[in-house]
């Protein structure tokens, strides 16, 4: 028996990690950092989910040259800037980066993680400027959550109790970045999770991927995925404790809370959405569905408008090269009854009470298809004038 | 030899052919058509092509019921209800309407098109009243082309001769109507195409499904498709005249130009743009490229933006599942180079230029991928506010 707790606090939290974050002049706000670390106070094992996109950044390159089964102990994380797209250039300017770090504080196999604008070489000279002046003994928690932000709007930073019957526990505490680019099939996003847990290392990988898989690879904001997206994980086993179910759900707690905090910050979103697909012949199916609905446009829209035109949730469905029957499908938005065989126009009434649950922040759209046993949840929001005001002028 | 030659004039220019429309109250405005004909002296072959959406709206459905190689001399088009999602109901309402049209008028294998609103019943007696008021002997091509409008702006229209040296030649005249849920992979759109060219009837449904491959099905507004796309060739062969290759010709130039008005009155769209894909291991390659950019949410945003944020075109072909490399990717605007391996920040004077490219009604995007000899063209269009706003209240 385990109880999972969420508790405040960020990162630091965690004990033996460090945190903390500086503005060397990326961002022009300078009350907020741009610049972040994570350090633990000794050798943690670490594991990593990278985005699918083709173009993966620079930062993603230089950790996959570390050998396999490396140990780290820091994490330098810089805004406004993605070093995509910059070639070996890029990987050279993190090397310099890096040692440029190592002249300053003992540090093995340092990772580096960037966001921000493709296509230009990272101010090498400016980052480096921040090692004068951060304190590697810090425990800033909540300005390390600030300092990775880009378009985002709030923080998001979660952290959790594991807890046993017989009084033993470990801490789980993660901070991500994500409002734009958020597409299924890992989100775009950053994310760095640390833990005491005595998770055996071989386990990690596997354990972070099904967390991504409940989590940021079930949200979408706008259906593009970037060149930076990451996931870290990091454990220093410190606590001695372990029980991998209840790591599992600990961690799935924190990356979903992580990717619906995302979800509500997506650019210009005025509500989150669950589509969930029941009765598909397959669970491939029941994805195609889930995430064809929540990717879009035109479901996005009408969801903005609060018009309750299941139209558009049938019609894309049936673009979605799925198995599928008018005769058989039936939509409800939260327990409201949308569509059905038996009643397929949606009279004043019924589309009276359906309005009222689109008002919500929040509901879900289900659709039963009717073919069979499969089903998935995926989550998106409305499509609003600011999506294409922030959008258009993100970089002016 | 051949050549095609544009001319003025719609539907009717075709010799045998007929058409008009009038206003049964489907649509408010009713200075505006909602129910039109299409009507040939004698019987033609036809071939069609349809959604590939799996709910097909009863119109398809019940053309699909006339026995292989039919022959028909009519086609009936209304506005503002779709007739889908409306099971056997639906298709029923359509034979309720064609045996109400048979006793005002001779006519065979009659087809009936619906575009609109999804969900509901047709106003089977309102449409039936359009019959005591329709002149069958008419020749209002304008008004025919507008009748058949929803959030289309301007009415789509082309025709064309095809004459050979020795005098001899056919005619080729269409119509279409549709605006958003325009996606590759047969566009959202009705598209009646009438000729006296002398075609085979075993080649016609080839020659349309190839007019289609080259027009409708590489323009994407906002990558939705929906229940009732359908494209409709008629040919009467009163010409008596036919080449195979002068035939396809003069059909994808109809069916190309249809498509280009299609995407320029795209819901809030602001320009038009050609992804032009080059380089590409293969034409598959080049295609899922060229139509992930089309269809990409940060792409279309900075067209309407006019940033040269070359970031989100790479990140959208690195996350589009195909073979490509930082290292040979060559990026052109129109003639400008926005991103080369050996190039890769844009300095201020490119971005000048490049803004100035961008700031054109329409213009290219060529991506010459570097990885083999595939090619492929998409066209798409920027994303406004507008869409947001023409979406968000589609139905109210």
């Amino acid at each position: 028996m385990y109880n999972i707790t969420p508790i405040d606090g960020g990162l630091a939290t965690v004990p033996g990690f460090y945190c903390g974050s500086v503005n060397v002049g990326l961002r022009p706000d300078t009350s907020q950092g741009d610049v972040a670390f994570i350090r633990s106070d000794r050798l943690c094992d670490v594991a990593a989910v990278f985005t699918s996109n083709r173009f993966q950044a620079a930062p993603i390159r230089h950790y996959q040259r570390y050998p396999d089964g490396f140990q780290t102990d820091f994490i330098l994380i810089n805004a406004k800037n993605a070093n995509a797209m910059t070639g070996e250039a890029g990987i050279r300017d993190i090397d310099t980066i890096l040692d440029a770090l190592g002249k300053k504080i003992d540090v093995t196999h340092p990772i580096m993680s960037s966001t921000g604008v493709i296509g230009y070489r990272l101010p090498t000279e400016k980052i480096i400027t921040a090692f004068d002046r951060l304190d590697f003994e810090a425990c800033n928690s909540d300005a390390t959550a600030r300092a990775i932000l880009t378009t985002d709007t709030f923080k998001k930073e979660v952290a959790c109790d594991v807890t046993f019957g017989d009084g033993r526990s470990f801490r789980i505490a993660a901070i991500a970045k994500g409002a734009g680019m958020i597409d299924p099939a890992m989100a775009t996003m950053l994310a760095f999770i640390v833990t005491d847990a005595d998770v055996p290392r071989d386990e990690m990988e596997m354990l972070l991927r099904d967390g991504a898989d409940a989590s940021f690879n079930r949200i979408s904001v706008d259906g593009d995925t970037s060149t930076n997206d990451t996931a870290l994980l990091l454990s220093n086993h410190a606590s001695g404790v372990y029980d991998r179910e209840a790591f599992r759900e600990g961690l799935r707690y924190v990356m979903f809370e992580l990717a619906m905090m995302i979800l509500r910050d997506g650019e210009g979103s005025t509500k989150v959405v669950a589509f969930d697909i029941k009765g598909a012949a397959s669970t491939d199916d029941a994805r195609k569905a889930a995430v064809a609905l929540s990717n879009s446009l035109l479901v996005k829209t009408a969801l903005f408008g609060e018009d309750p035109n299941w139209g558009r949730i049938a019609s894309t469905i049936g673009s979605a090269g799925i198995a599928c029957d008018e005769e058989t499908l039936r939509i409800h938005y939260d327990d409201v009854l949308i569509y059905a065989p038996e009643q397929r126009e949606l009279d004043r009434e019924r589309e009276e009470i359906a309005y009222r649950v689109m008002q919500q922040d929040t509901f879900t759209v289900t659709c039963d298809l009717g073919m069979g046993e499969g089903g998935y949840t995926a989550y998106g929001c409305d499509l609003s004038y600011d999506y294409v005001k922030i959008n258009a002028e993100y970089r002016t």
